[in-house]
């Protein structure tokens, strides 16, 4: 199976041997196995296969739990795990993570669950997930000798990617499909650095960076030329809902899907610390959540392929709106392998799912949010999610981002004069 | 000298002697000192003065340090501090607090500072400072028997309030002016719970929810009826703060201003700190920020008035647009008090202050914090505020619900076809 990363080989412009990235060791295929150097590579010479991060983790056990436990509280805690320099949170960076994970009695109710938990990744800086993903590749192009940090995105990213650079003092070059939600777009412009909105779909774009990238030796694009890096973030959010939950692995989680990385990471953080004797590797259920208008993972799944067919994005969940999914294969692997699934819901049922989960939990998610609330709930009422099973849902970005998408369907109760006369009439009381 | 609230009086429902919150054993007048029984007053009988929270501390120093620093982290660290139940952290709330202390190296440097930290209160659930005052004042309504979250907001303390509801479980009644930006209604109106857009300013709707809260005996209006619970949640911001320098205090914090309530009480915070042992009573300056167009507090200030001259606000800083602040005259004698000023900046001044911090730092403030750092600035310029000292300016609330006030001045640099060609061309490499 081959990756749909557009160029591969060596573009970047430093790949000096011995490069410290913490426990990381080398880069290896996904696909055929074969070894390269840490470098600003992606993907494999003998394949084309997409690379991944290879470790020597020297900690384990109680050791590397001690060292967790006494860390900062924000991803770099887990700094013996990721690829990033041991000094990594004294670089200037956005210091994300350390998100809530909070008990939702009230959604459980409402849904006939027993233990449910929201991971709630809107509390990180720019209010996504992709804080996560970010910090990992800033730390990782700087050691690479990148000076420009960049992506092609879907909204979030773009956020993440323009304020990390402010942060870090370095130049930002974000492409954008020019038809992305207002506020993904004004906040981007508000942290400076470069935004080209581009006459296209995610998938365009993507292609477009690529072929940037082969071009520009100096630029780090996040999510192409540094992504084995840059995708090891995601695990964080695995590693923080372990820890959250007591050291322990939950039974099933439900995960959106763009182009499939954080729900493969997820598994990977889970996976890493039952290897690594953190938690008990107790089975659990990997579930993933698409809008039905960009559905292809949700589509092979359900078809029994193996391979994604490519489609033509047409939903209000834009952030999750990826036609063409780099991580699709792998997805189908860890639903299948943990016993999950994969489902698919309307742009309805997503605003109601939006709604859901503010009403009951006081979470505001955006559409990526709905989208799997939505997922929640239809697996529960086919029988895919077994709902005495203690579940975690990720609600990995902020409904202030999409407010569109629930601008037509909630509003005041009511308008009225500012005397006591017109409160009564009204009959709010 | 008499507090500008409308209803003095008795109104409330329950009122049992001994009700449990805490460390707190009266209610006294900030004016005469007359103490009250625990309950739903705010007004005193005697002088109509304002009520505020009398304790009797039981732990302090190192005691009270052990038992904050393996609390929660979140604002219930400092239960022991505060008016509410010792068993506070198990009840259902948004548990808020535990925002970042952001080294602003990048600003500091643009401004000619030596040591300069944002305190980043965006990063709450509902993304204002507001969730940690409507969480104080939810734990007190609780215990006073009060069934119904309610408010008059400029418009985060109306996101707090529905958020905070939803997760509670009860009805929220907030009262909102019928021109706030989009973002705060639409936001509040997805929790759920009643939403009132009402025809006035904000002083017409305090006005009309004192009129309410006198009928309805079993509505918290977390501002107005249980004010003086509410208000002690945002001593939480001073307490953070110490605790993030290792337990110091600063030498200059800079505040924006509405009612003036979180001003006072971050002087409050820091003063008890001292008092209690948990840190060296080193001498610190408060400075006001108010937006020119909403500034009676900075006016009086700079007149050397006692009292405040209510104003009809006109300005962008819709979340500072109070034009009668009921702690007006509390502002006033801890800036003095102090050695702090007031100042006020221009709407122009303060989408300047916006772009500034998103771009050195990577944090997107609301026009609330555009005041802040534009005043920052101007205090700087006109030598009032000492750019050697050590800085805390405060970033209160999240520019994703102020995009208006940006959105003429920021936007993408190109926009371009899906080509490398197109890309080149547009000279953005
Ligand atoms: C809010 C949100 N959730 C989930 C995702 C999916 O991420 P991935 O591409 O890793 O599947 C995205 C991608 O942009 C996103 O913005
Ligand atoms: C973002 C923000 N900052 C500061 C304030 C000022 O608070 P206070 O009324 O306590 O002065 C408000 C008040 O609504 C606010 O919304
Ligand atoms: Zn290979
Ligand atoms: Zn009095």
């Amino acid at each position: 199976m081959t990756s749909v990363l557009s160029t591969p080989g060596s573009a970047g412009s430093a790949s000096a041997p011995g490069i410290d990235l913490g426990p990381a060791v080398a880069l290896s295929c996904r696909e055929c196995g074969n070894r390269v150097e840490l470098g600003p590579y992606y993907a494999c010479m003998e394949c084309f296969g997409p690379l991944e991060v290879a470790y020597e983790f020297t900690l384990r056990g109680d050791a590397l739990k001690q060292r967790i436990e006494s860390g900062p509280a924000n991803i770099w805690r887990y700094a013996d795990l990721l690829p990033v320099p041991a000094d990594v949170a004294q670089t200037p960076n956005m210091n994300p993570g350390n998100t809530k994970l909070i008990r939702a009695d009230n959604l459980a109710k409402e849904l006939g669950m027993r233990r449910l938990w929201v991971k709630d990744d809107s509390g990180n800086p720019t209010h996504s997930f992709k804080d996560r993903v970010v910090a990992v590749a800033l730390a990782a192009a700087r050691k690479l000798g990148f000076t420009v940090l960049a992506c092609p995105s879907t909204g979030n990213l773009a956020n993440a990617v323009a304020a990390a650079a402010a942060r870090a003092g370095i130049r930002s070059v974000v492409l954008i499909p020019a038809n992305l939600e207002q506020q993904k777009i004004l906040t981007t412009a508000a942290y400076g650095g470069t935004l080209v909105a581009v006459d296209g779909n995610y998938d365009d774009i993507n292609r477009l960076a690529g072929e940037i990238a082969a071009e520009q030796e100096d630029w780090a694009f996040v999510n192409v030329n540094v992504r084995p890096y840059y995708a090891e973030g995601s695990k964080t959010l695995g590693f923080e809902v372990a820890e959250q939950l007591g050291w322990r692995l939950p039974e099933q989680v439900v995960i959106p899907i763009a182009s499939g990385a954080q729900l493969v990471k997820v598994d990977k953080g889970f996976t890493e610390l039952g290897e690594l004797g953190l938690v008990e590797p107790t089975p659990y259920k990997v579930f993933g959540a698409q809008a039905t208008g960009c559905s292809p993972v949700s589509e092979a799944f359900k078809q029994g392929w193996d391979v994604v067919k490519p489609v033509r994005p047409d939903t209000i969940a834009k952030s999750l709106a990826i036609g063409n999914p780099a991580d699709g294969p792998y997805v189908l692997d860890v639903t299948r392998r943990t016993g999950g699934a994969i489902e698919d819901v309307s742009d309805d049922e997503v605003i109601a799912g939006i709604k859901l989960l503010a009403r009951t939990e006081g979470i505001f998610g955006e559409t990526a949010g709905g989208v799997t609330i939505a997922t929640l709930r239809k697996l529960l009422a086919s029988g895919q999610l077994d709902p005495e099973a203690e579940t975690v849902v990720f609600n990995t970005g902020d409904g202030l981002k999409t407010l569109d998408a629930i601008a037509g369907e909630v509003g005041p109760t009511a308008t009225i004069k500012p005397t006591l006369g017109a409160f009564e009439a009204a009959g709010l009381a």
